[in-house]
């Protein structure tokens, strides 16, 4: 094992494992990660490092750490795309939406003329799905790239 | 002033005086209030009482504060709502459709067959609009006696 893969484990979202490549901020108990089928661009991932299915489940400890990095976060993702605007939402349980069983914040820079109406991103990250759907994946090497890009940024 | 009214001056949202009729829960940082017009039955919102535009303008500790109170305030209306699914979601600065300049956490409980597309919670929540707009909002007389109701239940 690599000093870097050591230091960078990886994490586990839900039933997926992801690499570290993917992974571009982390804290104790929190991490953010990159999307393999972003629904505009700079749509990413914050996620309590426990796996737990509701937000209500997170001690107050996991929430305060990871709505802080949601800020850490989103301020990077605005000054990359260049905006001062962004969609924050949990899809909390599956009759709100909810894919993937454990707690994830989206993060999405939202830009003028991104959507042909503001409210059609929130069909896109209804259609939005980790696993399987249509929309074809990003690859292994996008994603790990903007992982290196953004990484620096924190 | 009424020893009622002293300990319950009410808050600032945005541009809009909220009496605290509406306000159901409280913490130093943060508050919760019932909505003029909800676009699911127990949608409501929770605010930070300082008056910031931007999520990422809120300290730490309001951060943390801010959601630890959504999380209290989901838990009541869920189960008020007998469902343990939420939509959370902040609109965070204007071409994310943000209509009050004043940070605020929508919590919608979330029920089968609400909308009749799971993601048409989003189109409305878009319409959402705090003041002007066409849908009738409910009396002063709906809002207390929802905030009554629910005050009691933390």
């Amino acid at each position: 094992m690599s000093a870097s893969s050591s230091s960078h484990p990886g994490a586990t979202f839900g039933p997926i494992d992801i690499p570290s490549t993917q992974i571009f901020h982390e804290t104790p108990t929190t991490f953010a990660l990159v999307n393999l089928k972003p629904v505009v661009p700079g749509h990413v991932l914050v996620c309590p490092r426990r796996v737990a299915r509701k937000f209500t489940d997170l001690s107050d400890d996991e929430i305060g750490d990871l709505w802080r990095t949601v800020a850490a976060v989103q301020r990077v993702m605005e000054r990359v795309y260049d905006t001062t605007s962004s969609t924050l939402a949990i899809q909390d349980g599956p009759l709100a939406g909810q894919s993937v069983p454990h707690v994830h914040v989206h993060v999405l820079p939202r830009r003028e003329g991104d959507f042909a109406r503001n409210d059609d991103v929130y069909d896109e990250l209804e259609k939005w799905r980790a696993l399987d759907d249509d929309r074809a994946p990003r690859t292994a090497e996008e994603m790990k790239s903007e992982a290196d890009a953004l990484r620096v940024m924190f």
